[in-house]
């Protein structure tokens, strides 16, 4: 029965995502990775983009499309972050990862079919090649998982009819949470350039340590929460009641040290 | 007895490498990876690079160095070949081959360490961030295999130290082999625009269609062969001599059918 009792505990899986502003400080990212080879037991990253995609691009000539302060993603976009984000930052970052010794393995969602997602569907907008996943394949990331590996996510899908898609990182980061939260007990943990989600956003250190379904939906309503941030409380709320156990929004040092300021969300 | 000589009988492998020329043809490219899909069987992809890094390096107004005809990678080179080879192509090429249900997996030599190397040895010239292979992980590739996926390689490794190296696609190509034949009866085949090896660099029906040991040293010697060839062919006989079981230079419709000439390589 105490054997039984013990098999019934879910193995820890930690997911980090980190976003644009970490990756484009390189000193900072290199901590960063430092500290993420450094978590004990499974674990997965998911890295944003940058300010290089935004570069590459101007200095191809190509300026990037907004519509309503989005992105869109046509043909010659779509070849610059899947250069950029599947190609450079995904295999620096894996690079740095092996040699502390944290055996990387960097994805697209089109490997091993890991991430499938539709072309965003045109209501007023068309987006362009923007992907809205529709499956993660927690079968084959955990297979990698239990052959050691730690899967390194880029933000991009496909619709496994040969089309590359442009995928928000922090959606794929909360899917994939999702999609393991079956198997495992996952911790999330989205990293930025703050200390967490803010009161005041011209005040660093008014951190919301704790912020449960109900807090949101008020602080949401008082837009007391900068606008930027919704999604990303979208994203978690929508991972904790599906499953993911725990989940945190802060500066990339909390993977190692929650000893300081930082965001918890709970359910209500 | 007979069930053991049925499992001494090694599972078939094929590893085909497809060179630039046939990546800058979208439609040929379309065919090829059509038809790789339809091989029976585990199977890997290697990639050459094609025109697409010089366009980019070209359109960034970097020029390609080269010394004596050998293109030197400084760092902007580096970033460019990565971008292009592990990013643009590679996700296109498994994108592609996830629509014709081939379970493709990209993969640089620094993801899950597949395949390590050093920066060149500076003698007389620096080539900059070149890599010579030192150690292919026949253990994960064959993981990869029984994993039901399809291993589809760039020309990027990396040094284990965090550093990524641009390494010549023919030389991957036969390193993979040579490491995975000690467990997989293993056909390599190199895939580029000519029929074979040519008697008659003018002649594109002058195919030979047998080169053993001895007739390419012959040949060599007496500057038959083209002087491109040269390093292909060496990659061939060393891959033969370490155990590889049938090697084949052709253009990409070999793959699916042999009912046309091409070079055949073999021991003396």
């Amino acid at each position: 029965m105490k054997e039984l009792k013990y098999k019934q505990v879910k193995t820890k899986l930690t997911i980090v995502k980190i976003g644009g502003n970490v990756i484009n400080a390189e000193k900072a990212l290199a901590i960063f990775l430092k500290d993420f080879a450094s978590v004990k037991g499974l674990k997965i990253l998911i890295h944003g983009g940058g300010k290089k995609a935004t570069e590459l691009a101007s200095k191809l000539g190509f300026q990037p499309k907004m519509i309503h302060g989005r992105r869109i993603t046509d043909q010659a976009n779509l070849d610059v972050v899947t250069m950029v984000y599947a190609g450079l930052l995904n295999k620096k970052i894996v690079a740095q990862l092996q040699q502390y010794n944290c055996n990387a393995l960097g994805l697209s969602g089109a490997d091993a079919n890991s991430i499938q997602a539709h072309k965003r569907i045109v209501k007023d907008i068309d987006y362009g090649f923007a992907g809205d996943i529709d499956k993660v394949d927690n079968t084959i990331i955990q297979s990698f998982l239990e052959n050691k590996l730690t899967p390194v996510f880029c933000a991009i899908t496909h619709n496994k009819k040969g089309q590359l898609l442009n995928t928000n990182a922090d959606t794929i980061a909360a899917e994939i949470a999702v999609a393991l939260a079956k198997t495992y007990h996952v911790e999330l943990i989205y990293c930025f350039e703050k200390k967490g989600v803010l009161k005041d956003v011209n005040d660093d250190n008014s951190v919301m340590e704790n912020i449960d379904s109900k807090l949101y939906k008020i602080a949401k309503d008082k837009g007391v929460i900068a606008a930027g941030m919704l999604p990303k409380l979208e994203n978690c709320f929508y991972a904790l009641q599906r499953g993911v156990a725990e989940i945190s929004i802060g500066n990339p040092a909390i993977i190692v040290n929650k000893n300081q300021k930082y965001t918890r969300l709970v359910l209500a």
